[in-house]
């Protein structure tokens, strides 16, 4: 099969739509894409500061690498949250990565900073849960504490979409009026986007195959069976059925938005007696997960 | 197995609860969540003339059956659409249906009505469409025209799931504000309710092997391939995973409708100018597809 675009042998069939493309057309195309969602969706400007939560896999890799491709001021943060077997693990390949990309990483060890990996913390909940919301408050506050202008993260389309999928299945709207490619910053929210948001799963591992990145495939011990991952499988189930219904599904959910704006609970937000960093009630769930007494430092010495 | 209430052996185990039922206790079981329905959602009362639309197949010979058996005031009727190898099979097994139960059947023959059946129209947008809005019209009239206080359909909660599904994947949120068990009559539409809304097609198909119902297994030609019957297969897999999902998906939604209420476009409801039915323009839907001069009579003589 030969590219649509030149004489060269098909490196990839897209599926929506449906084209081969040759590997340097194919580059051109995904790189076009990413460019395109910065666009439309205003996520930063050229001379924004912009920290990227890399965690060794393929996402935040490639998206990484192309914002510096395309010139934009990046530095990386990687979170090593202690999980035994694997975190350090995903250290090396974000070291490989920046190394590669030439670009600064800075490293949190949840275990030095904190006394202990996320998977030792005594609780109730599942550990996924603690998780998201240690990486949320670190990656903020490290952008807060060192005047970054906006979090970069690498969630893709097929992210999104089971998100709003699996929301909706459960009506949990609360969650689905603030979901988004941007999320505007305020006060000591540091604006967070996501420019992979238009480029689905297969397109991202062809991308980093193309250019060459290598990358940790296992997942997280923790997430096995998330039910995510199910939903992820229907939605690529619905595509092959009627290709572009993710794309689809995900715009459409956007112009949408606003439906379920009235759902969000509106509590005050209080500063944090801890930390000083927003909460919803006197401790945020950061602090009071980990028990603090003071705020964590991530200002870089 | 044994039953979960007796020493009998099961005849079912239900996936949610997860419970082994025998023969009776089933059909007890059945017949207490259609009443429940009518009861939760204020279906119809005692006294009302209520006009069951019946179809030869399994639900709506079901819901028939039932209301008779708790002794509400029910007639038939059946719409012969004129598909050919089709529509006269399924109306063998209405008048079988009709006469088990000892209830009136009334039969509006689209041929005779109309002069052509509903594959014969010439058309540009599929038969289905056409389908839905002529079965739509003629249950409505003839309910309207006979004085009845409401139409039954046999609608079950996968087929109410798989729309809600379809409706949310598409964002075709105006659809939606009106979906429910129960859409209130006013002016010339007639009340239409779904007393089977809260019971699954595997659970009607048991009940009506265990009552001894006959129905026809065949789906109409048309309806081949149908997405719906995709988005019903997905639900049912996350059923699996999930015991619960669809029922508290239906739910859920009806809780959140609301949120979808003003997305409805609220055109001015005129008189069709040929049969003084409801209408969004001058003449209606149904006597444009058939190309009307006059109102279809459909009063019983
Ligand atoms: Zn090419
Ligand atoms: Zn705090
Ligand atoms: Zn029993
Ligand atoms: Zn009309």
């Amino acid at each position: 099969m030969k590219c649509k675009f030149c004489e060269k042998e098909a490196y990839i069939k897209l599926y929506h739509p449906k084209i081969p493309l040759c590997r340097e057309h194919f580059i051109e195309y995904f790189e076009r894409k990413v460019r395109r969602t910065i666009e439309r969706y205003k996520l930063f400007k050229k001379d924004e500061r912009i920290l990227v939560a890399i965690s060794g896999g393929k996402d935040s890799a490639v998206v990484s690498y192309i914002l510096k491709k395309f010139n934009y001021d990046i530095q990386c943060l990687y979170i090593n949250l202690g999980v035994r077997g694997y975190s350090d693990k995903c250290e090396e390949y974000v070291k490989k990565q920046c190394k590669m990309i030439d670009t600064p990483l800075h490293i949190v060890k949840i275990r030095e900073l904190l006394g202990s990996g996320i998977g030792e913390l005594r609780t109730t909940r599942p550990t996924c849960s603690y998780c998201g919301t240690t990486k949320r408050y670190i990656s903020n506050k490290f952008a807060y504490d060192n005047n970054f202008d906006v979090v970069v993260t690498g969630h893709n389309i097929d992210d999104e979409a089971s998100f709003i999928f699996g929301n909706v299945l459960n009506w949990n709207t609360q969650y689905l009026a603030k979901q988004g490619p941007i999320l505007p910053g305020e006060g000591k929210f540091v604006k967070k986007v996501k420019p992979l948001y238009e480029v689905t799963e297969r397109e991202i591992v062809a991308y980093a195959s193309a250019v060459g990145i290598d990358y940790v495939t296992d997942k997280c011990p923790y997430s096995k069976g998330a039910i995510t991952l199910r939903y992820k499988e229907i939605i690529n189930q619905l595509e092959k059925i009627r290709p572009g219904t993710k794309i689809k599904f995900v715009r459409g959910f956007l112009k949408k938005r606003h439906l379920f704006e009235g759902e969000i609970e509106k509590g005050k937000i209080n500063e944090c007696k801890v930390c000083g960093m927003p909460s919803g009630g006197k401790v945020c769930s950061f602090c009071r997960i980990w028990d603090l007494r003071e705020a964590v430092d991530l200002s870089i010495k």
